[in-house]
């Protein structure tokens, strides 16, 4: 069973590419409803929710953990590694590969995008250098969260482009062959994001993690299961229902709180 | 000793007016920066952090307690009232007060700003008809805050324009003889309120419960002090003292980081 979690809903559009990919797989989500966002924090909480999130989805029986918050993947792959005996997937590999290899065909270079906590980590700059890419221009998108969580996600709606339109200035003469959407959030914010850089491809990270995690499981014989999904959250069931309508496809009904803070 | 609280800025605007009604007294502000924001969250997620926010004020030896958080005021001031043994002072009497005293001489109509979870309440609404203000309208604002912590905060950023164009839209014709700022975080964002309803007075719900709390100490002969300050915050130390320049007019040193999951 694949354990998946995100500081809230974002994660959900990697849950949307896992049953897409794996439609047999089964699933345990976990939502930090009760302490989003994660991106604006410090990295030592970061860090300290993060296991908090892993000990959680552990104490479910997962056998593998997709890291699917592009904050967490950067600020605290390696203390998770290190603590739980699972394979462990975060969202800047796939994404970092897949960009690199974009960039290759064209001018070299690639836009992140991410959380303030994201950039400051400097993990995608890294992982884009060991596939060879030196072109790399970061952007924190601070208030990308806040505009996707509460429904501001299309280019008929002005404050989220104008939000992006500050925030992307400085790439449009950069004009990046890829654009990593370096939280899983970001998918949700595509068009308006297409709208100031219409020739660069987007990257989801979140989708090439699902594809890298597939293809791990794929290989160790170990992608198996009836496709079902539970999910929890650390607040606001209710809220938690009617928001992930704007994230899946497929309505979630079944969804449990838990309180993370006694793990 | 004034213990005053929130979930992460918006409580130093009532630190600002604290400091100017009552210079000589010593406060302890804690700013639950590693969870904030509190107004999206549920009723019983406010009360257990409003629990532990006040627990970590009286390990310090407050002898009051100042709630600079409309949604705690909103959510939890009776259960912080029967737990502690000092004097309580939320946001929500003074504001409702004054607003229904500046209503009284026009028009009898108060609009209510506040996050989903003060709305949800109704304690504004409820408190303007103990008062005698039956018109009231109440709008949830759930952007306001990512605004303001942001800086979006003047009609030159066209996206806080736009978002209280749209929440502000039902309250023009209403035309508010007052409106109650229900979070310690919109203050900030007076500017653009105002642009939208010029003829309306602004009530600061920070304000007036810093008011009610001079009144109350005063009455007790309990004003006194050397006009000391300490801050504490959950998170983000750095990132407390830059931004909190933005709310208060003088720098914020003395500030340390706690564990408010151990209170």
């Amino acid at each position: 069973m694949i354990g998946i979690f995100d500081s809230g809903l974002g994660g959900l559009t990697a849950v949307e590419e896992l049953r897409k990919a794996m439609p047999e797989a089964d699933f345990v989500y976990f939502g930090d409803t009760a302490r989003i966002p994660y991106g604006t924090r410090t990295v030592e909480t970061i860090r300290a929710y993060a296991l908090q999130d892993c000990r959680f989805l552990m104490s479910q029986g997962v056998t593998s953990i997709l890291i699917a918050c592009g904050t967490v993947s950067t600020n605290a792959l390696d203390v998770i590694r290190s603590t739980f005996p699972v394979p462990v997937v975060g969202v800047v590999e796939g994404a970092a590969k897949k960009a690199a290899e974009i960039a290759s065909k064209g001018k070299g270079r690639v836009l992140v995008l991410g959380t303030p906590a994201t950039v400051k980590s400097g993990a995608f700059e890294k992982e884009l250098r060991k596939n060879g890419c030196d072109g790399v221009m970061s952007i924190a998108c601070p208030m990308f969260v806040p505009l996707a969580e509460n429904g501001y996600t299309t280019v008929k709606h002005i404050a989220a482009v104008e939000i992006a339109r500050e925030y992307l200035a400085p790439a449009v003469d950069f004009c990046p062959d890829a654009v990593i959407l370096g939280c899983t959030h970001y998918p949700l914010l595509s068009e308006v994001i297409s709208h100031f850089l219409p020739d660069s491809v987007l990257v989801s990270s979140g989708a090439e993690a699902v594809a890298e995690l597939k293809k791990s499981l794929t290989s160790r014989g170990a992608l198996c299961g009836g496709g079902k999904g539970k999910y929890y959250v650390s607040d606001g069931l209710e809220g938690f229902a009617e928001s992930a309508r704007r994230f899946l496809q497929t309505p979630v009904t079944d969804v449990t709180a838990i309180d993370i803070n006694s793990y």
